[in-house]
């Protein structure tokens, strides 16, 4: 009987595990590779003492963004700093990035010089060389492919997260799918000042280098960035290192001006609203305060929402306690992009 | 006056300069990475001593490959052998690939796993691992884009030949561009077994990883490999190394299979064929009999085709004496993906 399955069948997750079990086992991994498919990004060691990072993601016109929704500067900048965001989430130092764009050819130069201002002006600051790519001609949307190479010498994985630990995120979430919410509907946005706030949250993501190197110094268990939403990916960190969690809905931190226009929305906008970009770490309790006070000395602000809780299959993996004081289990699984 | 001019008016090889001029100097390059935009790779140093290489290539369904023509274990191998090729070319050992693909979600699941099939088998005995990647929801054609990364402790480049040095070429060339003809006319491929060596050095390129990395560490002075033709990729390397070259029709190495099934055309596939997928080296004239003998050991035929020469502007960049003995100036220049 022939498997007549198509990708839509199965979704993404399920086609990535078949896929990784269409490799020969010594493919998958060896003595000098630690993470492959699964991972924020895939971590091998160059030489002793340094582990290098590798992180890829493509947007692709009408899925990933709209070109009437965004400048190609934004657009720049978020190509790079959603890739950013991976090796943030390793604790690694971003090094540099590959492009790859699949073009019409129909494309403005004025606007793919755009493009890569707007990368240029992120790169810049974070000390990241653009360093070539491929240019290929397509029939279809515009694509954008990027590659980062991160390297540090203690690198954090989702696996690792121990009981006890604390649940911590950095920054407000929510923003960015409030803002995208906005970009959809201009009336809205057109009734406070501060909506700009939230779609530029969308447009121009900040990738937590900084932050993501601190904590990996400072003794975090384990880290991964939030692209798909709080309730969509600390599964995949809970999965990953064999724990369970609490969470509590009342100490997500959300930005006023998010509550203000989304009233009623706003908590779901919140925990499961993707393209945060925003850090979420496990702590060891007796370095929670200690790390809350040296990250804001960086500039950036931590916030406990949960705690770890050790494995036992009769209960759920995840369970949030909602405003009202009620606790509910989590379902598991994030956003697939097939389903 | 706003700048209307669009991609395909100023083609692949203006588009990456305009590019690379768009982002702000510290971002094409700082102390650590060597190689920003326009060779094989971008090379960086992790640590001392060791150089790391990343290059990217991306396949789309209908510019560089047809799913009538190929099944989908060659499209595997393809996929990561014209990486691996570059990889190869710097003289560096393949570490890691990663695969991005963009779905329609229509694909068939046994038909991806060939795909992966066809990469592990090539990976396997190379030592490379297959780490990951994204899957992204695509309305256009199937798009696989890949990412390799390769190590070393002396790697080549394109610059760095030099006036007097021999140019040498491995296997034989033009037999993927023949290969490509045949799986556009049947007719002809039925006419002789000899055939299906042809098609398959277009489906299903060896890199020469072996072969590059004996010749880093053997003192040739710059590598490429060929993927535009010789013709079209020799000027490359003359241009990044600051030289000119003369080379001859009839030193150039051609399969007898080739010749026979193209009487008329056999040269100018040879010449400017693409995607053969061997190496272009240069190696200094005292050293040649000795490489050449030990490239042989490790399975792998060098041909000296050519002669490096001093650049001299009132003269051409390169020059070929055809099979008749006269000698023409060859115009440089690539195939172009938007021409």
């Amino acid at each position: 009987m022939t498997d007549e399955r198509r990708v839509r069948d199965i979704g993404e997750f399920g086609l990535i595990a078949e896929l990784e079990a269409a490799l020969p086992g010594p493919v998958r991994a060896n003595e000098r590779v630690d993470v492959g498919i699964g991972d924020d990004a895939a971590i091998w060691r160059p030489s002793d003492g340094l582990s290098s990072v590798i992180t890829t993601d493509t947007l692709i016109e009408g899925n990933h963004f709209r070109l009437d929704w965004t400048d190609w500067r934004s657009l720049g900048h978020k190509m790079l700093a959603v890739n950013l965001s991976d090796v943030a989430a390793m604790g690694a130092t971003a090094v540099l990035a590959t492009v790859t764009l699949g073009l019409s050819g129909d494309e403005r130069l004025a606007d793919l010089r755009e493009l890569y201002r707007g990368a240029g002006e992120l790169a810049g600051p974070h000390g990241v060389i653009v360093a070539g790519g491929d240019i290929v001609r397509s029939s279809g949307p515009l694509m954008i492919s990027v590659t980062a190479i991160g390297e540090g010498e203690r690198l954090l994985t989702r696996a690792g997260a121990r009981p006890g630990d604390r649940i911590m995120v950095s920054g407000t979430l929510g923003a960015s799918a409030a803002g995208l919410r906005l970009l959809a509907e201009p009336e809205l946005r057109a009734k406070a000042t501060t909506a700009d706030l939230l779609v530029a949250a969308h447009l121009r993501p900040n990738p937590r280098l900084a932050l993501g190197r601190f904590l990996a110094g400072a003794g975090a268990t384990a880290a991964m960035d939030l692209s798909d939403g709080l309730l969509g990916d600390l599964p995949k960190l809970l999965q990953a290192s064999g724990a369970r969690a609490a969470i509590d809905a009342r100490s997500v931190p959300v930005l006023p001006a998010l509550r203000a226009l989304f009233p009623g929305t706003w908590l779901d906008l919140a925990l499961r609203g993707g393209e945060d970009y925003e850090l979420l770490a496990t702590v060891p309790n007796d370095l929670v305060e200690g790390i809350t006070r040296e990250a804001a000395a960086i500039g950036a602000t931590l916030t406990g929402i949960g705690e770890i809780l050790p494995p036992d299959d009769g209960q759920p993996l995840l369970t949030l306690r909602d405003l009202d004081g009620t606790e509910h289990p989590v379902a598991a699984g994030a956003f697939d992009h097939f389903g």
